[in-house]
């Protein structure tokens, strides 16, 4: 069971994983920053707790302990209890939540593992906001996608924004790098991977060209391709993939947001299946 | 055509609409505010030129000037161009986007007009979140919704960051409201004036014993209820529909996005008419 420590001290050295959160913030470009996963507010917390992410300490008031206790039993990290004005002070600002487990970075997935009976997996490219990819995270939870596999240039799914936003469905939801993040390198031959193990590869475009969403992506195994909102893919994605399709949508109306676009292929899926 | 007039003054009073939009911001349980509805960033400000919402005034940098020419052509309201630190003075914050446009608030529009030649309606009750009553419109713009209904406890979508997460969709998808905003009184009864005009009411929950999501919206009109995310609709809302209806989610997932879970349900709508 976590041990329960008291801090009255802002200042105290074990406090330091949870310091100065907005600060960190201001360069979500680099994504590694302390090597630790945050997850803020009970439910998220929870999450963690549940997940392959192994918490090593907690934050927060007694309030969301109190809340946590049955799940904290099986925890042996520190629980850090202190006052919402001293966990101000360690955070940099009110954290109306009350409550931040810290888990080092684990090992990524190897995309074997992720993608063994998988039936439909997301593919990003070049998703690099970290709201976007936390609701996409969420919505591939609530849609019954297996995974999420990160081509380049997508940001950073464990980022603490991501996390919040995809109310910590990234600690669930398995994922894995099918690109170097930094360089388009091994992109998009590494789709072939893909492919060889079965999986229809379908690119989402709005391109009025690209075929109907629901008959693009009924196959067994389907691999769903979506860019960052505005450029949208690659040509040389688009290229890769085996079919594209589109949303329909009115004629004088922009994309929709790419997580939400995401979430109309997800949902076409499950309704197919179900 | 747009009188271009340069501002070297922050104090200068010709900018008061323009003042102080964060802490502005800070109240947004008081929708109305100033009694202005603003535009930000060049998109967003063609949106609104192209709408019933016309503006008195716009604020930006030259570069943002250039790019609107041609939309400013027809329009009689002054350009006040600034520098960024200038306007940065006067918001309050550096605005990225280099353009804000001001418009009254008009009118209204009467729920006769804009039931008028609708197939498909979103009725939101409490509905309090500014970005998920924007990302709604976004969504019902973006998936043929002819109009936005709006029930008791909604935010306003006039508000800057509605507009804004809309992608300046709130100044196009028609909407009214269909009860009085800070009250119940007369929810759910308005309902019935849906009903008397041939439209099937369907009220969207995650509650296991509801429809499925396709076999509940086949009719010819239809009015998609949403709540609040997290207590979702009230039984009241939920008694006065003609069928509950869900989307079929994994067993131990929450919610998704209340905007998220109506973008599925326009889109079923779109798919059901293609």
């Amino acid at each position: 069971m976590a041990d329960v420590i008291d801090i009255d001290d802002p200042a105290d050295p074990r406090l330091d994983r949870f310091r100065d959160l907005a600060v960190a913030d201001r360069r979500p470009d680099l994504p590694v920053g302390r090597g630790i996963v945050l997850a803020e507010g009970a439910l998220v917390v929870r999450r963690m707790l549940a997940s392959r992410f192994t918490p090593i300490a907690l934050l927060g008031v007694e309030r969301r302990r109190a809340e946590l206790a049955a799940d904290l039993d099986a925890i042996p990290a520190p629980f850090y209890r202190a006052t919402a004005p001293v966990m101000a002070q360690v955070v940099g600002f009110h954290l109306n939540r009350g409550v931040l487990a810290a888990a080092p970075r684990p090992p990524e997935l190897p995309l074997d593992q992720v993608l063994a009976g998988a039936a439909t997996v997301a593919v990003l490219e070049g998703v690099n906001d970290h709201e976007n990819l936390g609701a996409m995270f969420r919505n591939a939870a609530g849609l019954g996608v297996d995974a999420v596999l990160l081509g380049p240039r997508c940001a950073d799914p464990l980022y603490r924004r991501s996390v919040r936003v995809s109310m910590g469905y990234v600690l669930r939801v398995p994922f894995a790098r099918i690109a170097d993040t930094r360089s388009d390198a091994s992109w998009p031959v590494e789709l072939d991977r893909l492919r060889e193990r079965g999986f229809r590869l379908v690119a989402l475009t709005p391109r009025p060209t690209a075929r109907p969403l629901p008959a693009a992506v009924q196959a067994d195994r389907v691999a769903l391709l979506f860019g960052a909102e505005g450029p949208g893919l690659s040509d040389e994605a688009m290229r890769a993939a085996d079919v594209s399709a589109r949303i329909p949508m009115p004629p004088d109306v922009d994309s929709l947001n790419v997580a939400t676009a995401a979430a109309l292929a997800f949902y076409e899926r499950l309704r197919g299946s179900g």
